[in-house]
């Protein structure tokens, strides 16, 4: 029986997905895991401040939110300095890297990225038909001098960095930043992932000012706000640049409760500062106990450390595999070189203290099976 | 200087977004609205055990939501009676709609939908491309007949039928949508947008089995269950046509609270036969109000009810700014021929008293206006 049929480019995706969820695994586990610490989220929690405040637009929920989201751009507009047009607000930035791909993206046109960068940015870029131009980190570094010539050469519609960088926790200075961007031709737009930038040591993120008609900024409450099950990011860019989004976003995508939520965060700066302080007493920890155990910390601008376990891939996947069985969840890269590594979220003492019990046992069973392989 | 440029199919499209929210209005009247009447909203609210559980979720918000939206695609399967992999949830319906656009349509092809249809569907397809083929209501009512012809005659690739209908709130049954169905090209995909459906009389809903391999059902927490502000809508469809969905969807979109809300909502089945009622309830208070100002009430299956102003476009435009100035918003219809109409959306007696107190002033103001212009 004939049956509608997919437009070319849809039809011609493949059915991998960017991320397993945890629960994903906890369902074949059978089992909840005890430490939660795979995914970036801030064991912190957001403000309770914010949760109050969603809390009580739980209630509000039957109407739609703003579609102009127009109060929560005026507040991120003052945070950030710019004017409320220079904001365009999302569904997080997994949606605005999608929007962002559509914007830019024809089939065939070339995308320069990092191997082993942010796999939900190669799965928008995928799906708009981009040619994906892939450049190698350089000693656990995105290569910015790497990248601009792939984009000079390939004279690259987007090319995409994240600073700080995940999945590494490696940063450049904003000065290396500036740098990059001047080095960038003129007609490629640069998406500048700032996911992780309020956690990051001052002087890492360039000035707001000016704003560049080929950079546009991408920020998220998912992260040092502790908000990623909230869905809210934002873009930060000049006028002409931020424009087009309106033109194809969805534009009741943010719910009431995370405007209410979003605006929230941003008001209490205290625990904004708390979370910071925090994160950064819970990366020496990690540092602490991967030393503890023969491995090597690689030195994070984020909340999350990636740990060289010194051998290989496969060793390293065992550690996680061990780390899993035992009830604690994390992640690794996949791309090459990179992939020596687990990646580790910070989170409150509960949390890293399971992982500081669990980690020789699982460093055990690598040990062991990597014996039984050899 | 030179700057990045847009790719050509965004690059085409117009500034202009499918709705301005009744904020937007506010801001520029400079007060809130007395009664929230436009945007078919359910002012009886979400049940309070989903306000109480996106309230407790609230607190979890730190995590991600399980990407697969497994529990509540499982809890939908569950009340439909399909399978969890013929379900796939989303960001609301206007979100999935967007994704159907995407999956479906290559620029230029042909896309059926109805002249004052729903014009966030409108604008996904004229965002991906599609040429849209308009065909005219009668009678107030979408024309089956008249859709499935310019289906066979254009070989869509889409057909969107809103059932029950949105702006006017008409509706048709069962059978009649399956002989629609029938009617359709096998290659045709039929977008049938059930957002209404819990609050249509019995008999207006096909069965869901068995599923065709043309047709995606789309329904969501946004109307009957009251959950407008938190974005949660699904699709039903065969386990072919809702696969797909999942190589272009935004995976961490529905929020936690979302999922849990929903969730919530499925299960308190007292509160949904509860609004129904109020829902039927409200629309007779509606129909009286309108008789009582010499207009007539078009019968709805709706949460809102489409009144005919009996005179032009430029008089119920009139009477819906003579509303709001009075503080009501109400929408209307801007199609010819339906744009004699206001729509005025159900809600609980306190907003249809303001609605009731002013309709009378607002009518005699557009009255003033029009022997004015005459």
């Amino acid at each position: 029986m004939t049956k509608p049929q997919l437009a070319r480019l849809p039809g011609s995706l493949p059915d991998t997905i960017p991320f397993i969820g945890p629960e994903a695994i906890e369902r074949r586990l059978g089992r909840p895991f005890r430490a939660r610490l795979g995914a970036n989220e801030s064991g912190f929690g957001p403000s309770p401040r914010v949760i109050a405040a969603m809390a009580e637009a739980a209630a509000e929920s039957w109407k739609y939110g703003d579609p102009e989201n127009h109060d929560l751009r005026v507040a991120i507009a003052a945070h950030a300095g710019v004017a409320p047009d220079e904001v365009v607000a999302g569904e997080g930035v997994d949606a605005l890297l999608g929007l962002a791909a559509r914007l830019y993206i024809e089939p065939g046109d070339p995308v320069v990225t990092s191997v082993g960068g942010y796999p939900t940015f190669d799965f928008h870029v995928a799906g708009f038909g981009g040619r994906q131009v892939k450049v190698p980190y350089v000693a656990d570094r995105e290569d910015l001098q790497g990248l601009a010539k792939a984009a000079q050469r390939e004279e690259a519609r987007l090319v995409y960095l994240a600073n700080p960088d995940n999945p590494m926790g490696t940063w450049w200075s904003a000065a290396d930043v500036e740098a990059f961007i001047d080095a960038l031709p003129q007609e490629t737009m640069l998406i500048l992932d700032e996911a992780y930038g309020e956690l990051a040591p001052a002087g890492t993120l360039p000035p707001i000012h000016p704003l560049r008609p080929n950079v546009l900024r991408m920020r998220t409450f998912s992260k040092a706000y502790g908000m990623a099950g909230v869905r809210v990011g934002y873009v930060i860019g000049d006028k002409g640049a931020v424009a087009p989004f309106n033109r194809i976003r969805n534009h009741f995508a943010i719910s009431r409760m995370g405007q209410a939520g979003a605006m929230a965060a941003l008001a209490d700066e205290a625990w904004l500062a708390s979370v910071v302080a925090r994160t950064a007493a819970a990366r020496q920890r990690i540092y602490a106990i991967v030393a503890a155990n023969g491995f090597e910390a690689i030195p994070s601008a984020t909340n999350f450390v990636a740990i060289d376990c010194r051998q290989d891939g496969a060793y390293a996947l065992a550690v996680l595999e061990g780390l899993a069985d035992r009830g604690v969840f994390v992640r690794k890269p996949a791309a090459p070189g990179l992939d020596r590594c687990i990646r580790v979220s910070v989170g409150p003492d509960e949390a890293l203290d399971i992982f500081a019990a669990e980690l020789p046992e699982a460093v055990a069973a690598a040990e062991r099976l990597t014996a039984k392989r050899a």
